[in-house]
């Protein structure tokens, strides 16, 4: 059997934009024929929360109470044997938010987690700041292919486009705009024009739907809550074309005059 | 004349909840009164846009172009004398986004700029992160009084509680809770009752509004382009009930369990 290629997927977007609920579908949808392992790369630590069940203790936490911790102290096995990992962050108020994820890395290495036979690796990343641990999965080469998650919403397309620079600056590798819709008047039309003008594709449209917050009440993803819906067919679709995705880009982001003239002319046309 | 004692107030916030447009406007409402500084402490670096009708040079540019900048390279006077700085913030995937407030806070005292005869000092800070230089505004007591901008969403109160857990840490002084609509049903109640939980209250409630778009167009407030509006009575309530306040509070942050135990209630109760 040809051996598959491991795909190591970072998905970035600014906070509440619905990455998490994006990389726990996704990871459930590939569930059945693939070994994944999710990292979440976010101070909140609750990437992983609809696949495992609950909240799962971080690697920050951990290496408090442990000086040397196993691998079970860190990765937890979730819906349909989905392994998961929170990295954590400090305390608020005490050091660098994203310290958690670069101690994160440096430990799930040393402990061989990237050795065993993983088909698909995805980091859930933060992108309001990209800096220190949050830039990580993109510098050091922990994923080769990144992928932002915006709505049509101008705070979110600014963060998107920050991503894009540093995605630029740290030689990464953009496969794609995921659109997760918030409501907005044309939105789809707006996140597939910026898509374009930085050079990319969008690669998927995620409607809102309530049966994301009532699996989550539970809990649990789209997919393990309600496998026949449409909404779980969505997330099927968007984790299919990921995979199946070969183009991969140096993003040509906007300058700041550029990107509020962009936002403008939308505004004024729609 | 009793000498009024100097106002130095963070505002802080998850991004894209209502920071700035709550800055610039009570900013602009103290501007007939009082002396006002408004130091932009997000790497968007687009708080003082609508008091200055457009975007100022940040600290950090000004500081790559001259080794001794002048107080006139980095303070701008903006709508009715209303001074404006942004420290802005480096390049993504470069250092440290916080670092500009640092920088930006010490080449102030430098130039003697916190010397000068202000009544008012308003700090407009992200809040997503609460580390590195955004901890600045709490930590070295460049301010007195903390508010934090809240929406009804789990999101925004999420980051509400951090900045609490970054408040409480560093020994900063909370003086209420700002709710930002967004729409949300039983929204200004939740908001109290998260006040409340915290140990603190709300000292102002600002309704969606579309004259804050037609006045951002044009770069300018609220209270500039339409100042007998109902929105910048409002506005200017809350920087009446921000300046007579009295009562300030070591915040009473929820634990993670306890916070998703609080939005659980919310949502099954309304
Ligand atoms: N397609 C969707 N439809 C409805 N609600 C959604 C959708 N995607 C995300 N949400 C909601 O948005 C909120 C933020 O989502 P989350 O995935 O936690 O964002 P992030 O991980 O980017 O911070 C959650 O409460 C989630 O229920
Ligand atoms: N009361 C309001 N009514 C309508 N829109 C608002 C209101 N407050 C803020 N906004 C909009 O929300 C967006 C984010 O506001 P902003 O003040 O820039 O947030 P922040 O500074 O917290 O990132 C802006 O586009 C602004 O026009
Ligand atoms: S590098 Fe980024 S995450 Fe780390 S302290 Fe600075 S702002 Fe915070
Ligand atoms: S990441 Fe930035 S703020 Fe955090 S410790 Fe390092 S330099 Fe300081
Ligand atoms: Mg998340
Ligand atoms: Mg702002």
């Amino acid at each position: 059997m040809k051996k598959r290629k491991q795909r190591r997927i970072a998905i970035y977007g600014k906070g509440g934009i619905g990455k998490s609920t994006i990389v726990s579908n996704i990871a459930a949808a590939y569930s059945d024929k693939y070994k994944v392992l999710v990292i979440g790369c976010d101070p909140k630590s609750d990437t992983t929360r609809t696949l495992y069940g609950s909240r799962i203790p971080t690697v920050l936490h951990i290496l408090k109470e442990k000086k040397e911790p196993k691998v079970e102290d860190v990765v937890y096995v979730g819906y349909n044997g989905v392994k998961c990992v929170e990295s954590g962050g400090p305390e608020p108020g005490v050091g660098c938010a994203g310290r958690g994820v670069i101690v994160a890395m440096n430990l799930l290495e040393k402990l061989g987690v990237f050795r065993e036979s993983l088909d698909i690796i995805i980091y859930d990343v933060l992108g309001d700041v990209v800096c220190g641990g949050f830039a990580v999965p993109l510098r050091e080469d922990y994923a080769d292919e990144v992928y932002i998650v915006t709505s049509g919403e101008y705070m979110s397309l600014y963060a998107a486009n920050n991503i894009c620079k540093g995605i630029k600056r740290l030689k990464g590798r953009l496969g794609g705009i995921i659109c997760n819709c918030r409501g907005i008047k044309n939105e789809v039309e707006i996140v597939e024009k910026f898509a374009k003008k930085i050079g990319s594709k969008v690669v998927g449209v995620i409607p809102r739907s309530d049966l994301v917050q009532k699996s989550e009440i539970e809990g649990k993803t789209v997919i393990e809550k309600f496998p026949k819906s449409e909404q779980a067919k969505i997330y099927r679709d968007l984790a299919k074309s990921i995979y199946l995705n070969k183009d991969f880009v140096e993003p040509k982001p906007m300058s700041i005059d550029e990107l509020e003239k962009f936002i403008k002319n939308l505004y004024n046309v729609s």
